[in-house]
């Protein structure tokens, strides 16, 4: 047995059952050892930040890490900006970076790179191997940092000479993990802040947005009163029909200062006070108003399911929540397609139990509005900021939940960060639905640069925002990628490309005009 | 004037003309700014791995730095690839990336990142600009820093705030740039080495391989004997008809040090001595003989043409150098194309100052071989071992050099890492024709497979090196782009091809099933 195959297989005797991967020279032991574990599905994704976007919707599904298999510092760099979303979602990710051999660091070859420099960014936690005979046991303890906070990023370096060198039958063990438990003081504390309150906001984001969590908040909104808030980037919430109704905090920052003015108290679980996005000139950060009360129940590291059950019981709430979503059916309007009839088009269709993953940008916000009333699902949302996460995120999900249907809703600027996802969706046949929005733009910064106060832009301006010229044809690309592709131009044949997507199994794309 | 006015109109002043940009809303005031400034190309591309690639492209055949335009940290982080390749081929590129303005930082919003921990590891030098007054020297002491040894990677943030807020007039200076001379000495001493040496090797990269510099190392080789061997990846060579031929580092150690074998003594001239691209085991890491003696002419970062030709002179060289290249035209042999037709048909079209951006991998040693007797032309290659670089550097050297037809030999893996490109080509109308290698595979890899050791692969790992299942149509990625595109499986049917878009101006793809 070789360093490779220790790890590997200690790896697979915890839990983790999925590996993302793009590997060069420097892996070639890891995938030999990666061919010989059948309990591991080894995914090959064509470009990194499908890698770590993969594992990142596998996370939030999934609740324990993928495996990622990345080549050296610039294998680990091209999946950065998906591991900050993913951080900022609280995602539980494992990444394994390969590396020269250690004597062959000194040389600095053409690889050589800075990877404890690269990684401390997007890592809590960082480690490399120190021996062949000691690589598995860094596997695990990575493994045990990144089931730690509800999910974290944990990085480990496997220098090549430690996954090829033979060694002994390796003992390693994965170490425990700790929750710290929110205090009866805190309970008892807030509990009484919410019943002298007269305009509470329970604002909840991270593990506070799942089922049986909402649920409990749903409890305390019926004994309370309060207003139940949800962050506007949460990683992943339980919504629909029979579910707790919530309100979702306004992007921009002038919308959502309006939505909380007024409240007198905000309490925080899974979540921490809300900011505006960006900085425009003479506005605020800081979204809800100067004279509210503060407090934290539980924060995004701690058990948001314990804390709001017990602060429910503490209030002796009833068993029910206060406000369950009905279900709806709307018309269509047929014509051109518009958010609205996009949005009702989803709604409609939707089948139960479907995760959706929301990159749809200014052209989303209709089918999140209106599926509140659609059957039961999780909705997954871009938390960093950092487009290119919509299309991977949807495939981490659908290699997690393969029995659920995966809508990818997708805007076409952001689609294109990580197109090559694509590719990967048609080889491992997932059951994923990517609704690509064509508006030949990045519609959002039309609206930031009047923000800026930028009031009447040039062609240079505008050219940087604009993404005709030439057309993007997605469904040329996808069928370059293999995929089923189809593009619609009125709501009539949305509805029924749509509806057929949901019927059938697999992968396919339909283009929407906008 | 605000401080992004400033800012934009001081690089302008100072000669930079291009940039590459993606913008967010944090860089909106920077896009406003570049409206106005009629001198500079605004380029936008559709991920930031293409805008990185694209000024290492521009930087290696302009030696001066383009500005790329990057949003945050994450925007940054896409880039870093491609950054390493730059930072590896000694290119001068100017990174200016937009952050939340400075009060803003604090709230920790959801693109709040360690940018100076990203930045670090692919940037000699990292500047944050200290107030709107100060941006515009900010940005010029980057400039100079990316000016300096030879050109180097120079990073500095703006925040947003300093962007918008208005200024009087801003005073700001370009400081010096200095550059080291080889002393009288060592120049003495080398050319003694070289006199008394039997098997002696001047070793060229970097800037050692640009036409006038290699004139002379002609004449070094002519009055010693010594042989002339370049660097295996380096930036930029001038070779064809007329040129001083070298002979390339081979890729593999085995085969590198067999090439070496017997050298006596190893002049350095832009580079430093050759190691392995990759370790192996039971392989030596460094490719010279041990016997041989060592010494360094110039560095990467000093003045390689005035070393080169202050020893030749020293010499007493004669004034022409030993061996050029003399023109060829190879017979094609028509049917299935592998890497020698493939080579024969582009050394036989290649026309004069054509540009080849070589990310061709393992079909692409054929062309580079044989185009040694091409006429005069540029090669550039993947220096740093991050794939993606050469549809990004096509971008680059087309509008460094928009009179000379760029080619980039591109292999499928590598070329799906940032295929984001082929659209920037398309909306700047630049006259890149992409010869795309469809092999299906990663084929290297599989070569890598057995070299360190894994005899019979198993599915899994076989999985992971194939790019089938499903295929990869890329003349249909390419028109999603609105690039023309063409299908080849025959030498004739890619000698044609070929030909005519050697003929035509403008952005096309040929895709060569090998």
């Amino acid at each position: 047995m070789n360093g490779a195959e220790s790890l590997i297989n200690a790896l697979a005797e915890h839990g983790v059952d999925a590996c993302f991967a793009n590997p060069g020279t420097s892996e070639m032991q890891l995938v030999a050892a990666l061919d010989k574990q059948p309990n591991i599905r080894a995914v090959l994704c064509l470009f990194e930040g499908v890698v770590t976007g993969a594992a990142d919707g596998y996370g939030r599904m999934a609740d324990k890490p993928a495996l990622n298999l990345l080549h050296l510092g610039p294998g680990f760099a091209n999946g950065m900006a998906n591991l900050h979303n993913a951080q900022r979602a609280g995602s539980p990710i494992l990444n394994m970076v390969g590396d020269h051999a250690t004597d062959h660091l000194q040389y600095d070859a053409p690889l050589t790179s800075d990877i404890k420099g690269m990684a401390t960014p997007v890592s809590h936690s960082f480690r490399v191997s120190d021996s062949a005979a000691g690589l598995a046991q860094t596997g695990l303890d990575a493994l045990a940092d990144c089931l730690n906070h509800n999910g974290s990023i944990s990085t480990f370096v496997v220098p090549a000479d430690h996954a090829w060198t033979d060694i002994d039958e390796a003992q390693s063990e994965l170490p425990e993990r700790s929750q710290a438990t929110i205090s009866d003081t805190t309970i008892m504390e807030i509990a009484a802040q919410l019943q002298s309150a007269s305009n509470s906001c329970l604002f909840l984001g991270g593990r506070a947005l799942r089922e049986e969590a909402l649920h409990h908040a749903g409890r305390i909104a019926a004994a309370t009163g309060c207003r139940l808030v949800t962050e506007t980037f949460f990683a992943r919430q339980a919504r629909g029909v029979g579910r707790v109704a919530t309100e979702r905090l306004a992007y921009f920052g002038e919308a959502a200062t309006e939505q909380l003015a007024g409240t007198d108290l905000m309490v925080l679980a899974g979540t921490k006070a809300p900011v505006s996005f960006f900085a425009y000139p003479d506005k605020p950060s800081v979204l809800a108003p100067q004279s509210a009360t503060q407090c934290t129940l539980v924060d995004r590291e701690g058990n948001a399911l314990d804390a709001l059950q017990r602060l429910a019981d503490h209030l002796e709430a009833p068993a029910a929540p206060v406000v369950v979503a009905e279900p709806a059916d709307y018309p269509l309007v047929d014509g051109a397609i518009d958010a609205t009839e996009l949005g009702k088009v989803i709604a409609n269709r939707l089948p139960e139990h479907a995760v959706v993953c929301d990159e749809g940008a200014t052209n989303g916000l209709g089918a999140f509005l209106l599926t509140a009333n659609a059957p039961p699902h999780d909705w997954l949302t871009l938390t960093g900021g950092a487009i290119g996460q919509g299309l991977p995120l949807a495939i981490g999900a659908a290699i997690a939940c393969p029995e659920q249907k995966v809508i990818a809703l997708e805007a076409d600027g952001s689609g294109m960060y990580t197109v090559q996802a694509l590719w990967t969706m048609v080889r491992e046949r997932l059951d994923v639905t990517v609704v690509l929005l064509n508006n030949r733009s990045y519609a959002i910064l039309n609206i930031e640069l009047s923000r800026v106060g930028v009031e009447q832009p040039g062609p240079t301006a505008l050219s940087l925002l604009d993404l005709s010229n030439p057309d993007l044809e997605w469904t040329d690309i996808a069928r370059g990628m293999g995929m089923q592709a189809l593009k619609v131009e009125t709501v009539s044949e949305l509805d029924e490309a749509f509806t057929e997507a949901m019927e059938q199994r697999g992968p396919c794309l339909i283009e929407v005009m906008l």
